[in-house]
């Protein structure tokens, strides 16, 4: 049980032995995401990551699962002490961001290597699954309610008649 | 404590209610995931999803982060009493194939949605966080080894002189 | 993705399945547990109920690990829209309550399965950690702080001597 | 992205600063949990501990979740890179079954503090739990099968006829 993560001193360490400097990787004024980088590229940069320290025998599936597992464990640790926070984070220091940034990366990077060595084509399923929740929460129906779209399947079959 | 997640059975229901076919998202003979769908492309999908249904009232941060964790746990249920599992899935039936996709999707959904609402720009922290794992896991010395990179610090520290 | 979880409506429907009647384990005036049950009862509990099913098949450590997760996941769900709650949860409904309730015991289930699978005895495990716990935190560094210990482990360390 | 948990070196540090030992609190030959640990009183233990840091502060419901979430991802990390394991862990070494009894112990610790602070009572709601799994899964239905209760829901309906 400890109070808060001890992963900011961990990755200051991190600095000084990898020499690569820490970023924080904002959103910038128009609120995006650096707009090049697809699943496919992280998905081939990935495999070659492994397959260079010959990683693959260690990347079975459900050992990448409990790896994900881990790396959402750390996620909630940045967030568990915190109370409510707002969007956009704007109390946060820039430190806790950049360390944000990063555990957000790594839950990314195990999720793409699940799918990977599962035969999945994440990019495919999630524009499928994707277009099933549009037709499951349609906008006049779902607007301004958290309620699960079983709430109104009846008018939603009604609607497709 | 249910022995086997229902969602099959749920997600059946839905293509009824949806219209929407699921489709199996394999990787194709490359071994590849589709190529062109961009980070930032599914990040702008999702805030215009929630603005038309007026939920960025519920996407709050640790809202989200919560709402990722449950679709991790539908992630573990599908693996949780299978045993070992092999890269690739050869034993495993197509609707449970589709099933996998669908909740890597809302996980890689709820991942990118937690990103943007913090201000954090996950394509270009995972593209630093990538850097930083391979200064940390030099090639030569990761080579075979599951070992956590402190186990070699010093020999990275000293190549770098 | 889903809004909210489904669980209800299942748990409803094991009410008629079942015949047990679902009962709000609400803290008492005193605000304790039932004061009897242990952690030994418990584990004897499910090591019958496993056997009499013929599970422990299944119930290999990392299946149970991973249905854990799922646990956790579905109590996750419970609170994902809810944005901060008070305790006691004066607001909530009390179906809302018993749900929680259940899912809090399956979280607790598995996690005593666990350590038996593993043969951890968890009850001693759990005092040896409560004793470090408190020498690592003491009540007067501690007070009001949510600091990581290694924030006064000089004073600690000081203090011992 | 690590690849081994650090808990381990952490741990050790601890055990410098805190000076209270170690121990592997395996089970027993007769294979069973110390006998007389309530759930009360881990309650009770924990209530005064944070009563005595000022902590009560930082223990909201949600706080007290995602921090669980945290320590369940540091028990997965431990599973992360083992392939299946077998029950008892007979293959591990000691310092290692000690680590899994710390981290499945503060999973508790949490689980129990969450319960308290969300006024449930988990010794009742467990027993209450208990019996309604077992008759969701009769013995003579369930044995030997995985499947989820709903596979034989309406025998079990029958069969209370």
């Amino acid at each position: 049980m400890s109070s808060v993560s001890s992963s900011n001193n961990n990755n200051n360490n991190n600095n000084n032995i990898t020499g690569v400097k820490r970023k924080a990787a904002l959103l910038n004024e128009k609120y995006e995401f650096e707009s090049t980088l697809t699943l496919e590229k992280l998905r081939k940069q990935q495999a070659e990551f492994a397959k260079e320290r010959d990683w693959d025998q260690f990347h079975t599936p459900r050992n990448l699962l409990l790896a994900l597992v881990g790396e959402v464990g750390e996620l909630s640790e940045i967030f568990q002490w915190k109370g409510e926070v707002k969007p956009g984070l704007p109390d946060w220091k820039e430190k806790d961001k950049i360390h944000l940034g990063e555990e957000l990366s790594d839950v990314l990077v195990y999720l793409i290597r699940l799918s990977d060595k599962c035969g999945i084509d994440l990019a495919t399923a999630v524009q499928d699954k994707i277009k099933r929740n549009a037709a499951k929460y349609p906008a006049h129906l779902a607007k301004g309610s958290s309620d699960k779209y079983t709430a109104y399947t009846e008018q939603v079959k009604k609607s497709k008649k």
